[in-house]
């Protein structure tokens, strides 16, 4: 529709009917549109007209099902003003991927594109619009359940993957690829800096590391072009995200010239009054809309007391009409107006819906994430010895982790149906429950391990043990799993742990007892698949963490991007006491960001810089040689981290600034090139200016963020920024 | 010496003796003023000259040390400037008291400010001008080893408690009274917060919060006519304190008017360049002494590199001179022209330096610092019942905590000395070392504990394993001192524990397996003594926490004034997941802020109003009646707690607003009354504005925080602000 069309049609629509278009209703409120509404809906305060006049719908999907709402809605609004369906494809529709922080570790940005254009794609067939996806939160506490749902802990890798997974689900051309849907970024912002990892609670920020730290990702998120933002449940500076202006109009339509949808999360307007910032809907309603909330997802406060406070003046008609103005004009951007149902075919999705080449991509994605984290040379496993393999994960489904409501663990092949298929003979026993202890199972265990030449065992948490509102003070391996290895370390044989979580564990029981240790997370549908040709080697392992492992529970946050503090420990060596630690645990994390091990060995050397000094527009090329020096083919992420040695506020220690990732034969050297500009350098200022210094920069290439080649490249630099 | 004396006296400084004033130097460095600058000193940099211009000195004490040093000053000062004596003195001088977090609580202020009044007897007598307390950072994660120095996560309370220190160090008129000291209130400011506890960690705060939750107390030790404010290891919205003009000069000069003088902490300044502020020490120079910092504390940067500074004026000359005059002024303020010893006297340090009042007064401060955490009826003990008093602290005299260097555990009666001398017999065994079984000793203490009625089992942290260096990731017992009480536990003799600490300590499994038990902390000088007419009944337990005690380690951090959430437990009952808590553990705290229990039982009833609205300027008259019910004589702390129920901004669902502490004989009732004004509903806005809102607010009273009479008193009122 032409956008003065458009405007039209916003002009001759009732009070009533702009309110409805802010109103996000689930779809049981539209599956019986033609009689009434009872029950809990009645009680809720939904009436039939309301659904008339509603302008989206959240978690409706399935082709059929989507028409039909579609079609009763078509006939029964005034206007017909079609839907926005929306729903939860976070990785993956039916085809599930792994886990965000598992495709994180892949360190391939074009492989997470892949991704969500495959989950866009099935979505989109379904009759999905919009898929609230990607989450970009940064994340540094493992106690939080939905640290799965990132990428990591570092703001600039998450910034490549918020763009990659937009630019995935979106494509170039949104409105004319109907295999596609819009994204919606989330959770702006800050969410993952709930206070001790417990799920909704408080958020506490200086701005300037809000800035520095944690809106970088959403913002390349709204650069690439992403349609949808959705607030979190957290505050803000005091402040919750769905009331907060600052963040919803000064930074995000003010400086990022955002100009898409701004849609709450479930619940998240009403929620303002437990918040303590409204006294009642009608207060919370005047302050979501005047902060810039479009759609309310799930409550009725804007239905209930919009109409009064436009009649009584507290909110502009203006205000109004610029957010239904968002809505529509999403719908607009996806072509609604001229086909409602977009991509909606049935035809479509019987023929691509968890279709073959949608699993292999699911299997290469976790393929590329799993982490291994130790391995004493037991792997790849030589498959002609007698194996067992024991846990709780050992012939379970449930590989897929949380948001994966379409996706079916009955459906996806364990761990032992694959070896079987693979014709790989194994002891199969369980062991224990995954947070049960049984005695019967653990005999069972011991026995076939005792048969056996070597011990595969899989353990985890349940998918429900990490994932929205899966908070935990305690991040061990549930305790009867841990009861299982003590009993199976005795055996004497070797041991080689798989893990299945969602978020970084406390290990140091685990590892010292293990010869080798993968982390798969919730590696998705082809899971196992994936798990079972790394650990016999047909593939080599090259995932790389994304989030710090904690020595402890005790000892969270830790990051790699850390200040360095007063009295840093490293360069105080003599003195014992008076340095920033603990005195019963290192300061290092037990696995670090960026860290991964392969089965063969890289050595990166012979670091060359085209010059010493920058100033702005210029560049230093650096070129750096990585060589396999191992007997298997195998591919390593080069990473670039620069630390700015004095700042007008402190900077980290390190901050990633780039990264390759290379595959090498046996033998193979390569060089790999990159380059530093000034702009790389540059960061908030007290005085709330992005832009860098002028002084000296080390420059640090590594295998990982604990392990860089040398620290002593440094370069110059005059500082710069923005006309 | 009249100002204008004092302004005539700067101008015919030189530059060089002008930034001597600026620099503090430890004792050791003036002990042999008379021969030449050796060894490590020399390395560092210290000239003779240098230590002949310094202004003042750290750490040294006794009068005749002192004199020798000041006269040698006197001496070989051109302008004979007297030299200011500062020292540790935190939670008493020789005589010592509970440590500051014990302090906190007796929940009395007036106690606090004796307690204080004497430390600076002590020490104004054996030659110390000015002391480095109080301390009053907010402290909310009982991993930091400084939580010990504070009194606690209240605000409030906190406030009350420094203005009470603040006077008990000062008195009304310091010049003249010779038995007081200046006080330093420290560390300016939010050190308390440091990221993960780790101790010189990162701090970052939203300056909302930092202004709401850390600010106050240190505002109210200004308030209270502190002379000195020592500022803080950590960064402060990205800026290290002794960097941070916002602080320093926007806050504490142009909003708190402090005229004051302010003294880096330990090596601050040059740490601004590990912490990545500053590329060398002419940088941390420039940037200390422009944002404010008077005193350099034991680092050179001033010296070496003022004067390049000065002359290239990169520094205005004034900006010196301000900071000189600050220094001047306060030994103007302590009448050192006049009297350059001050209270330095031998024979008033002989007769008061740990004298018997003195000690008598660390008794009653211990006394009603110890806090009952559980008691099942074994508490008062029957002394004429066989008792065992086993482990670390049954016989030992580390009952002072960190910070006090001049008390001695040697001198410090014991428990089982105590004992002995009250002629109850006890049956002593030490059970293990504090962090280290033995067989023997367990073996010994086994024996002991069959042969006796009752258990008393002595419990804790070494005091290095709290104060200031000492962050822990584990806050448990140490795993010996676990083992010990496992093993008498089968015994089924029942258990008291005592429990010698600086923290709040991750108690679960003590608690359980205990029939009482007495959270003693560092109880000083008279601990023991404290003690044992404690557990004998003699006198009734008092203290109530002013630190939560977390469940678990995992929990952190965890304080009773936090926000509501979105989501909170307590209002969606029927909600069993989407609501912000833990999967594996509860939200309460193990023991709340403001809980301890007594031998007696106190009831609260009759909650009445005068009015349910005020305006500005207006008041409520609140009473309440408190009636002692048990058969023992006793005090309860009665506490006040409003919550704002919606504000610009998200409020704490409670906050302390007043108590009052009263003691009752047995049956008694007395009618405890309180007020609220409209002041006491302020908070800062986002606009930065200090102002209540008009509303509804919720008033609680109660014994503890988790536990107030009744939530359904709610009042209106108009909101208000200063002009």
């Amino acid at each position: 529709m032409e956008e003065s069309k458009l405007r039209e049609l916003l002009q001759t629509m009732s009070l009533n009917e702009k309110i409805g278009q802010l109103v996000q209703l689930a779809s049981d409120f539209y599956s019986d549109t033609n009689g009434a509404i009872t029950g809990p809906m009645a009680e809720m305060g939904v009436t039939d007209e309301l659904v008339t006049n509603s302008g989206s719908v959240l978690g409706a999907t399935g082709t059929r099902n989507v028409k039909k709402i579609i079609d009763s809605q078509l006939k029964n609004n005034r206007l017909h003003i079609p839907l926005l369906v929306m729903a939860d494809v976070i990785h993956g529709y039916k085809t599930i991927f792994p886990i965000p922080l598992a495709i994180g570790c892949t360190w391939n940005p074009g492989l997470a594109e892949k991704t969500a254009e495959i989950a866009a794609h099935e979505a989109a067939v379904s009759g999905i619009h919009v898929v609230f996806a990607p989450m970009v939160d940064l994340v540094r506490d493992p106690r939080w359940g939905r640290v799965m749902e990132s990428t990591g802990e570092d703001p600039y890798l998450n910034s490549v993957f918020a763009a990659a997974f937009v630019h995935g689900f979106q494509g170039d051309n949104l409105k004319d690829d109907l295999n596609r849907t819009a994204a919606c970024v989330k959770h702006f912002a800050g969410y993952g800096a709930v206070e001790g990892g417990r799920e909704y609670n408080t958020v506490d920020l200086s701005e300037l590391r809000m800035r520095q730290e944690y809106l970088p990702a959403y913002q390349a998120a709204v650069d690439a072009g992403c349609k949808v933002v959705m607030t979190s449940f957290n505050t803000v500076d005091g402040i919750p995200s769905s009331a907060n202006q600052w963040l919803l109009r000064k930074v995000l339509r003010e400086e990022w010239n955002f100009d898409g949808t701004v849609i709450s999360d479930w619940g998240a307007v009403r929620e303002l009054i437990p918040h303590g910032v409204a006294e009642n809907e009608k207060e919370a309603a005047r302050k979501a809309l005047i902060a810039g909330v479009d759609i309310e997802m799930m409550t009725l406060c804007y239905p209930n007391t919009l109409c009064q406070l436009i009649e009584s003046g507290e909110i502009k008609e203006s205000t109004l009409d610029q957010a239904v103005w968002n809505v529509l004009k999403l719908k607009n951007d996806l072509g609604l107006f001229e086909n409602p149902y977009r991509g909606a075919d049935e035809a479509q999705e019987q023929k691509f819906v968890y279709c073959h080449a949608h699993r292999e991509w699911a299997r290469r994605a976790a393929e590329e994430s799993c982490v291994l984290l130790k391995n004493n040379g037991i792997l790849p496993i030589n498959s002609s010895k007698k194996l067992a393999l024991i846990g709780p994960f050992a012939d379970h489904g449930d590989l897929l982790g949380a948001w994966s409501w379409q996706g079916d663990p009955k459906r996806t092949e364990t761990l032992t149906e694959v070896f079987s298929a693979e014709g790989i003979n194994v002891l199969t026993a369980k062991g224990c429950e995954i947070a049960e202890s049984k005695s019967k199972l653990l005999r069972e265990a011991i026995q076939k391990a005792e048969e056996s030449e070597l011990i595969l065992l899989a353990l985890g948490e349940s998918s429900e043990m990490s994932g929205e509102a899966a908070s935990r003070t305690k991040i061990t391996l549930p305790e009867c799993q841990l009861e299982l290895l003590r009993l199976l370390k005795p055996l004497n044989k070797p041991i080689v742990i798989i893990l299945f979580n969602g978020r970084p564990l406390e290990l140091s029981e685990v590892i010292d007892d293990a010869d080798a240790v993968l982390e798969a997370w919730y590696p998705g549908s082809e899971g196992a698949r994936a798990i079972v040709r790394l650990l016999t080697g047909k593939v080599n392992p090259s995932g790389k963490l994304t989030m710090s492992f904690p020595q402890s529970v005790g000892q969270i946050p830790v990051y790699y991007n850390a200040n360095n503090t007063g009295r840093p420990e490293s360069e105080n060596k003599d003195e014992k006491k008076y340095v920033s630690k603990y005195i019963d645990c290192a300061n290092d994390a037990r696995f670090p960001f960026g860290f991964g091990l392969s089965y063969t060995s890289f050595e990166i050397n012979n670091l060359r810089m085209s010059k010493k000094s920058i100033t702005v527009n210029e560049e230093i090329r650096v070129s750096i040689d990585v060589k396999n020096t191992g007997d298997a083919a195998g591919a390593e992420v080069v990473q670039l981290y620069i630390r700015d040695i004095a700042g007008d506020v402190v900077r980290p220690l390190k901050e990633l600034k780039s990264f390759r990732k290379i595959y090498l034969q046996p033998g193979e050297q390569q060089t790999v090139a990159f380059q530093i500009t000034e702009r790389m350098l540059r960061y908030w200022h007290p005085d709330l200016r992005f832009k860098s210094d002028t002084g000296t920069f080390n420059l640090m290439i590594g295998q990982d963020s604990a392990h860089t080649l040398n620290d002593s490249f440094y370069f110059r630099a005059t500082g710069g920024m923005d006309a």
